[in-house]
């Protein structure tokens, strides 16, 4: 499969800088860097590189992560530093695929299920759709676990499948690859224990040299703010927008940011089998109006950047289209069967996992709902099972929360406000606490708008 | 020798926190830190024992080290953490010793001999000086090099033989025990690469937690300022004056600072046995003007620490009269007999190690000294072979520098202004450039105060 291979970008770029590349002094761009000066995009290289090679110590790369923690990145420095993460590893080359090839990203939400109708839309209308996909964490659930809920569903794709896949269906879900970006992988593991996480250059950066790794032409990305995003406040989430927008002019990818409201969850579903179910509900031209905007938005978004649709009313037509035709729905259930799970789950939801108890959460009084916070619902799902505390924890894919309310809902004192799906009793008690704080009623107020703005 | 035991302080205090030491978030503390937030004593504590105890990594420790060199720490921080260094490992008991204890630090210089006259001096007076010294390193010489070219003398000593000699003496020329706060070598070992040397705080705890270690009743610190000093300004110098002052007395250790000049070498002679003439000629009350003063003026704050002087004057006498006595060079003598040392050295100097070659720097045009560079002097005495780029370099201590012009003096074109004492033609060759450089002649300028002001 000739046609299928990667340039090994990583390793040519080291063989041909190996002689150029000057030796440097961690500890002197360690100090330049602490004292708020410039360090030279060389030395920004020089030390990814060696990072990567174990010829600098994690003690030192930790010294100088916070430093640029309080510090913070230039343009130019965060440019050459997401370069640098790209090259430590596989770059992705899809030139021999005619498509053009789109991706999105988001940086995590509760009930944030997008990606998953998303893709197959964009893919029906003719973007290649390369999409690489992370676990959930914390109170966030990820696409790669929601996706392996479909019976038999695979995601961990070896690079020659992963390209197959796309190259035959203009589609495919898959994992993050252990090849691409390496260096990022390592400095990731790093942050996580010395306190350097909540960066905006070094999420930007970790953000983008996995992305731009994966060969794309151009990548969407929904940059959610509010309670249950990472970024709380909306200046940060813009300010995080910008700086990707940034990175990826300056490697030549054009990139659209929307900045999204997640003081609620999205849709009426949390939880993994329950996501897959409100997934294919937005396929079937049946989702719930938050969800079906969103994906609208971001799919316009994505053959636009992709080119194949003049302006957005023509672009978000062909979306219509799609689903409307049953084309969209027929992509996703190609993909399902490339990638080893069960396509009757579109027609059988019956098939997706479920837990066997249900509780059903009332509300205390009469009103509207007003607040429907997401992080607080989104920790109650991860009580139940439907997500990790820890990277090692397992998932349970048949519990959820089905939203029977949502912020403006009018309800009476009694009425159903979510149903939980759990498994364990224990589990049960240590989640409703949560879901009955998270809602809040009281007088009617104007609904919030769900996008906020774009950067591109 | 039960008498000599010295209290194992750190394990006492290790097993009497061990139930009641919660155990604390390291990355929460790094992120506290990292925010400019306080972090609690406990948390300080629990940090130094769990990083002695190898329970933190390097590479969290350097993250927090960072974020301490630009966040800083409070007063009660480092009050906290330089006392938590000291008990990381043994403190010294000398409570059966009858005198007062008075040790004395510098934070380094060119030609700086005055601990070895000085501690002498005072321990004639009656003030016990268990004196724990470095070795030299970058443009700066150590005492324990030039006293170790005194033939036969032993600065290593093991803690009992430290004590005995203090003990019957009054007077011990030691080095810094390997026992006395652990945690401060390792994290010194960890701030020499990861930049994060040059901070107040963690400059401070470092010098207080050894010396504080040494069971002492008082500290008389000179903190240098100038060319040839690591803090190159005097706000600098005054700052890090006061944090140690400070540090001194939340431990309940008088604590007194003088700032002195550091912008020509002290005395004339510079290079180890050039040193420990010099240091004679003083004992012998024949020594150069600016050693005498700075050494009387410490030695008289050392009495007074000491309580065994009713005010300066009182102080200045008793050194006076110890020195014109023969007091002080005999107690030196004793010490050097104790240390395994040839006590005719002070009667016979050619005892002392010297190279075979002399060269004469001479003044190219004639006028008034205005200039004499410690830094340069110093590092052209390093090429010399007096002192070491690297730690594992050795000395040659029979080479060095004798001053025959300071700043103030007049001389003529052709009259000698440094006489270089070496053994190899190459490093005089690449030590003369600095010397030429480091003599500035012009019209007659006031000559500036030694003792810039005192801190307590």
């Amino acid at each position: 499969m000739k046609h299928h291979s990667m340039k090994h970008h990583s390793m040519k770029h080291h063989s041909m800088k190996h002689h150029s590349m000057k030796h440097h002094s961690i500890t002197e761009i360690i100090e330049r860097k602490r004292d708020g000066h410039a360090v030279s995009s060389d030395e920004l290289r020089w030390v990814i590189s060696e990072y990567t090679a174990d010829r600098i110590p994690d003690y030192q790369m930790s010294a100088l992560l916070m430093a640029i923690f309080i510090r913070g990145l230039s343009r130019q420095e965060l440019a050459t530093w997401t370069e640098a993460m790209l090259l430590s590893g596989e770059v992705l080359n899809l030139d021999h695929i005619p498509m053009p090839k789109v991706d999105k990203h988001s940086t995590g939400g509760v009930g944030d299920k997008i990606s998953i109708p998303l893709a197959p839309m964009v893919a029906a209308c003719g973007v290649a759709v390369p999409m690489m996909s992370g676990r959930g964490l914390g109170h966030t659930g990820g696409t790669l676990d929601k996706l392996e809920s479909i019976p038999g569903f695979r995601t961990r794709l070896d690079r020659d499948e992963f390209i197959a896949i796309v190259e035959q269906h203009g589609l495919v879900l898959g994992g993050q690859s252990e090849s691409l970006a390496p260096a990022d992988r390592r400095i990731y593991a790093l942050r996580d224990s010395t306190g350097t996480v909540p960066s905006l250059p070094l999420i930007a950066s970790s953000i983008m040299s996995k992305k731009l790794a994966e060969g794309i032409d151009g990548l969407v990305l929904d940059i959610k703010t509010g309670t249950g995003a990472f970024m709380k406040d909306e200046a940060s989430a813009r300010a995080l927008a910008e700086t990707m927008v940034d990175i990826g002019a300056a490697h030549g990818t054009r990139v659209v940011a929307t900045l999204t409201a997640m003081d609620q969850p999205l849709g009426r579903e949390i939880g993994n089998g329950n996501e897959i179910n409100e997934s294919l509900d937005v396929l079937a031209d049946a989702g719930p109006d938050d969800v079906v905007e969103l994906t609208y938005h971001l799919g316009a978004d994505m053959l636009l950047l992709g080119g194949i649709a003049a302006d957005r009313d023509e672009a978000l037509a062909s979306l219509h289209n799609a689903v409307s035709s049953g084309a969209a729905m027929e992509k996703f259930q190609e993909v399902i069967v490339a990638q080893g799970g069960n396509p009757a789950v579109a027609e059988d939801r019956s098939l997706l996992p479920t837990a066997p108890l249900r509780y059903e959460v009332t509300a205390p009084e009469t009103g509207h709902i007003t607040g429907c916070d997401a992080y607080d619902i989104g920790v109650a799902a991860v009580r139940l099972g439907a997500g990790r505390s820890r990277k090692e924890d397992d998932i349970d894919p048949g519990v959820g929360i089905s939203l029977a309310a949502k912020i403006g809902s009018r309800v009476d004192r009694g009425d159903i406000l979510a149903v939980v799906t759990y498994r364990d009793q224990e589990r049960l008690e240590s989640a409703l606490p949560l879901l009955e704080r998270a809602f809040v009623i009281g007088a009617p107020q104007p609904t919030p708008e769900l996008v906020i703005g774009q950067v591109a």
